[in-house]
């Protein structure tokens, strides 16, 4: 046997997790669940806990003398936080989720305009429906708040559909190949009243909760779409339950407030919402995204590089 | 006042589509709705039906003396060819309706893959379903059968998408820069077993009539999705049915046969199918496109130059 180099010890949810990621230079992955015992507690650098985990289970990690890093499977991390040890460092999915999310935000657009849920509602009633001339997504004008990774996934996929494109993000900067320009934050006002549809893709922030209020959706084009696969909280739900339900927007959403949405709330049954159950990163293309990220981020953390997608 | 030309008359649906159209050199349009009488019987050498009339007015095309050429607005054209006089020339609309059949092709796709149906159905009863990981289009390989105007249309859409395309068509050729190579329609059988997603955009004639059928569908992959947005008598409908009772395919109908779907038919509750009442031109995406083609069309017919679109 040759020299062989310091090996760093990592723990990944479950044996499936270790056999996918497979050999990486300088790492030892073991399986752990968080509510088990692990092999080797005392050598475990770095953990990624399972996708939908409770957090609660994050609470173990405080039994560990060596740890130095938490890698998320999640875009968000405020319900990690509190869990972590001190001098620990967390590091986020951030992009994992972007391929997913701006798929059903394009899903719940094209949906909503072209009539799908009445569609479905007609199916279960036998109910071939008259062919009036409906809305396409063709010739609209479409606003992405927030321009990361999910927003920039959002524009590549809208490319071929004959649409106008309008980003806005927290500071005005120069645009990329799918966006002319993007604008900042305090231009909204001037820029909702020319689009058709609004799709929201901020980080939920002091600055953006609530954001959609009662004026923000009053600036809306009258009959204009709302879309929303950020978090719920970003929108005040009575302000939009009121509109859709005048008639002066409709909205597909992906997340709500409260969530989840509880029986009777009023958003089931408001016509024109349109309402998925917080679907937008559960998907197929989870797995192989999230293995290159961790392949990444293992490979680094074997080398003594630093980690992405430090949050904290 | 100078020299006027030779002026050509030709009828418009409405007044509407006689005021949108404009100006054309060398052509005076009146309004003619093929059910009163028209203004300069004897005068009119171009008739453009309205959209979603029924055929039969087109009986009044035969005591037009001067008549030269009727445009349509449909691409379908088979149910005006008996009311067209002898030696009058017929154009259709291809490429009015491709942007609006394809974005529907898409809907479809995405609606089915990302769960919609089941989500409009579980709003109905205010229920917030599960997150267990659902397929996404991402990553999905997807074959589009047909690559005329609306496969093209498709795969531009899809090019944001993640997706492999591939393209079939009734003879191969070179691609394009959307699809490496069009395929030849014999190489299907093939090419079925590796696709996720099959999007049937082909015409009816009698070599796709009946296309998929038992064996067709057989070839597909396990849980498959087939995407009709070209005419219902493409599929067999007994053996589609019998597919996808069994699980083995999933379908998304923008077309049936028969159409109307009629009460009780099994299609409307086979799971794993989804059907939408033929809306895949009739959207707001259709007047735009219809206008630039009936402008150009009069420009090129009041200067003696060919129409475009001649089918016979």
């Amino acid at each position: 046997l040759g020299t062989v180099g310091p090996v760093t010890v990592v723990s990944l949810p479950d044996q499936d997790w270790v056999d996918a990621v497979g050999e990486v230079p300088g790492i030892d992955a073991v399986p752990w669940d968080l509510r088990s015992e692990p092999a080797r507690p005392d050598q475990i650098e770095l953990v990624v806990p399972s996708y939908l985990g409770p957090p609660e289970l994050l609470a173990r990690l405080a039994g560990l003398p060596s740890l130095r890093a938490v890698q998320l499977l999640t875009a968000g991390y405020e319900t990690a936080q509190p869990y972590l040890p001190q001098g620990v460092q967390l590091a986020n999915a951030a992009g994992v989720h972007d391929a997913s999310t701006a798929e059903l935000a394009v899903t719940l657009m094209l949906a909503s305009l072209r009539g799908i849920p009445d569609f479905v509602r007609g199916q279960e009633r036998s109910h071939w429906g008259s062919r009036a001339l409906g809305p396409s997504l063709a010739d609209r004008r479409v606003l992405l708040v927030g321009y990361g990774g999910i927003g920039q996934a959002v524009a590549r996929r809208l490319q071929g559909f004959e649409v106008a494109i309008c980003a806005v993000a927290s500071s005005p900067r120069d645009g990329d190949h799918l966006v002319q320009r993007v604008h900042g934050i305090d231009e909204l006002g001037d820029l909702l009243p020319d689009h058709d549809v609004v799709v929201l893709a901020v980080p939920l922030t002091d600055a953006t909760k609530g954001m959609v209020d009662g004026p923000f959706l009053a600036a809306m084009k009258h009959g204009a779409l709302l879309v929303n696969v950020s978090r719920g909280k970003v929108v005040d739900t009575d302000a939009l339950v009121r509109a859709a339900a005048e008639g002066r927007v409709a909205a597909a959403l992906d997340v709500t407030d409260p969530e989840p949405l509880p029986p009777g709330h009023p958003l089931w049954t408001t016509p024109g919402v349109l309402v998925s159950p917080h679907v937008g990163g559960a998907t197929s293309a989870f797995r192989p995204r999230a293995l290159a990220l961790l392949r990444d981020q293992l490979r680094a953390f074997g080398a003594g590089e630093p980690l992405r997608n430090i949050v904290t």
